[in-house]
């Protein structure tokens, strides 16, 4: 089953967006068993939309069309499926109802332009949009489906988990595909792949694991495929799953396709743990990766970025001759942070990092990507020294991703 | 002019990666006078990349291709524009000795399939990259230049920079374009568009004025065109620009096209500043925005991610009482969290933030969105209450965000 994933609009067209969108609806679209053919970004041009539209057609079953949904002159996605399709554009009663409520609700006055996000294309199926006012339009027309949904991004992926691609899979009664995901941190896909080959020499035919590496961390993705019996699928996947989390479990950090931190945190929830941080090199960062998740903070009481040595005195106690001894980036300063993190910020575990994240501050002894990390607990500790060679960006996120690794090893129990 | 842009290979279509190159490549065409008609991504199949270099050349002058140049199987773009030239793969000298040269640099053996990253179509220019193994291959073609590019983001920036962007002004003598930013904070497209009206309607017809809005900022970007006199253009356009920013002084960050937090970080650096937060809501956001830049050390010192009310009090020294009578997110909190910030780390400049990001936390007095905002100094202090509308990491950045256009408005000293 084919796909492809039209976007329509200027903004990316003229470099002003990145198109977020059209990669997580590809990556959607595979994990039920959908494949994308192309993803074709075209501008507010009549012509140029009814080209693309066809060339689609040509190629794919499925056609997604993101953007071009607003209330402005530019947007003239529904005139044009309204013209590809030979049809009239009609208000829809429930596109209506829905952009009423929006307004009842921010008590603001409605426009005629408000009005006219509900007319719609009179061969569509309204697919409400519970997060904004431009409706989404379903079409079957000639066995292959269109799909027009708005571009912003969060009402995009509302409307495409709860209901385009169930609607997807009801319509193209797709082979069932299981997919269990183990997240790995701390150690490389070859390691891995080394440790559980007998395991995957093993898998049927219709059995697939996939190595999905990024930024230290190894996503195993287990993949069954079938068009027959789902709960012996099911069961199958999931005893090969547990055999693989089981033989290399030591840098397991979860069983479910979710962030490194965010499995890191209900797994503190799960036990009643809580964590404090003491940043320099990531100057925020790690923090930041954690509290972007609701629910933090149960686990999460706070933090010091203390980019300058006197910061990293006064908020977490290191004494200025450890400082001034072996340097703000050592094993010695790193496990004075955390230690004083611990007992500053009351916390059962605490994470420091220090390091030169660069371009600047680089020398030949510790050149720019030395990065020394410390998690330590009141009986427990583990610290080591990294040497990064990306640019500053990426010096940052390698040492956040490595210090939450370095936790999940603390959690997981395999040091004393 | 048009251009369009093919990126060709899997990744993309399986979304394991989001194409940022894209969008890169058509804001820097767009700076020198050429507009991108479609950007295409398509699969590393031999038909479905003819199809579309068919395709883009119907509609374009310029055909920008990144992507499939990697030594292994997978990636045939060399193969296929050779066929669609019809000529055949031969040995580049140049490319061949660059192959050579960086093997020698990392003192690593050949292997035949690095010596095969030198073979290129007969009929191309070989363009150097300076920074990998892939050579950028420019061929004209009817009328037409098409340019092959590695997918590998850094690689194909340098390349564009150095080489294909000169070359392309070069090969068409394109128009010039001159392009004046003015960074905006704290004030609505609409607002500005008022208060400059009467400049913008004396713009003569090849002077545009665009307003580029994201996230509480505004970017006016003022571009001169003209066939003739470059410098007289270019003393127009900063005439218009030095009118505008005049007029709007009061929420002007900066007049270049940097992001804000940077905007600030050189303001500061320029007059001896320095700056400390105290983040609550935004849990690490602000400072990590602050010390992704190089040199922000100069300027930032550090600060707390106080995120459970016990550290608001030890790190911060906010009085207990105050969480207790008026509650962790008050005017009253977020003033002593400042001014603890302020004393504690020793800097110049304070920010304080605390808020609710929800999704959960949220009371019909404070409802899930409402965040305080104070800034700082020993004699001045601006204190702002918001209520935005977002989802957590929205809440998040925007509450960043308007800290920051605060601390500017403090800078530019418009308040006692």
């Amino acid at each position: 089953m084919l796909a492809e994933i039209i976007t329509i609009g200027d903004e990316i067209l003229i470099g002003q967006i990145v198109d977020t969108n059209s990669a997580w609806m590809a990556q959607r679209l595979n994990e039920i068993g959908v494949r994308v053919k192309q993803i074709s970004s075209v501008s507010d041009d009549r012509e140029h939309i009814l080209k693309a539209f066809a060339e689609a057609t040509g190629r794919a079953d499925i056609i997604l069309i993101t953007g071009g949904l607003g209330p402005t002159k530019d947007d003239i996605t529904k005139k044009t499926l309204a013209e590809y399709f030979g049809v009239e554009l009609v208000e829809s009663e429930v596109a209506l109802n829905n952009v009423l409520e929006i307004f009842k609700r921010y008590n603001r006055p409605l426009l005629d332009t408000n009005r006219q996000q509900a007319l719609v294309p009179a061969n569509c199926e309204v697919i409400n949009n519970n997060n904004g006012t431009a409706p989404g339009m379903w079409f079957n027309h000639n066995g292959k489906v269109y799909m027009s949904m708005p571009g912003v991004p969060f009402e995009m992926m509302y409307m495409m988990d709860e209901q385009v691609l169930p609607k997807i899979k009801a319509t193209f009664k797709l082979s069932t595909i299981i997919h269990n995901t183990i997240l790995t941190v701390g150690e490389g896909e070859s390691y891995l792949a080394e440790r559980i080959a007998d395991i995957e020499n093993e898998l049927p035919p219709y059995i697939k694991l996939a190595y999905l590496p990024k930024l230290g961390q190894v996503r195993l993705r287990i993949s069954g495929y079938s068009d027959g019996d789902e709960t012996l699928l099911q069961q199958q996947v999931d005893a090969f799953t547990n055999r693989i989390a089981e033989r290399v479990s030591n840098v397991v950090a979860a069983r479910e396709d979710i962030p490194l931190e965010k499995a890191i945190l209900n797994m503190m929830t799960e036990r009643g743990l809580t964590l404090s941080t003491a940043e320099s090199c990531t100057g925020g960062f790690l923090s930041s990766l954690l509290t972007q998740h609701a629910g933090s903070s149960k686990v999460f009481l706070g933090g010091a970025v203390s980019y300058s040595n006197q910061l990293k005195q006064s908020i977490l106690g290191v004494n200025a001759a450890t400082i001034q001894q072996f340097g703000a980036v050592s094993e010695e300063t790193v496990i004075e942070m955390a230690n004083g993190a611990l007992k500053n910020f009351a916390s059962d575990y605490a994470i420091a990092v220090t390091g030169i994240a660069g371009p600047d501050g680089g020398t030949p002894d510790k050149p720019v990507g030395t990065v020394w990390i410390a998690v330590v607990t009141a009986s427990k500790q583990l610290v080591k020294k990294f040497t990064f060679r990306g640019k500053r960006q990426q010096n940052i996120e390698r040492s956040a991703i490595s210090a939450l690794g370095m936790l999940n090893t603390l959690l997981n129990d395999k040091v004393i």
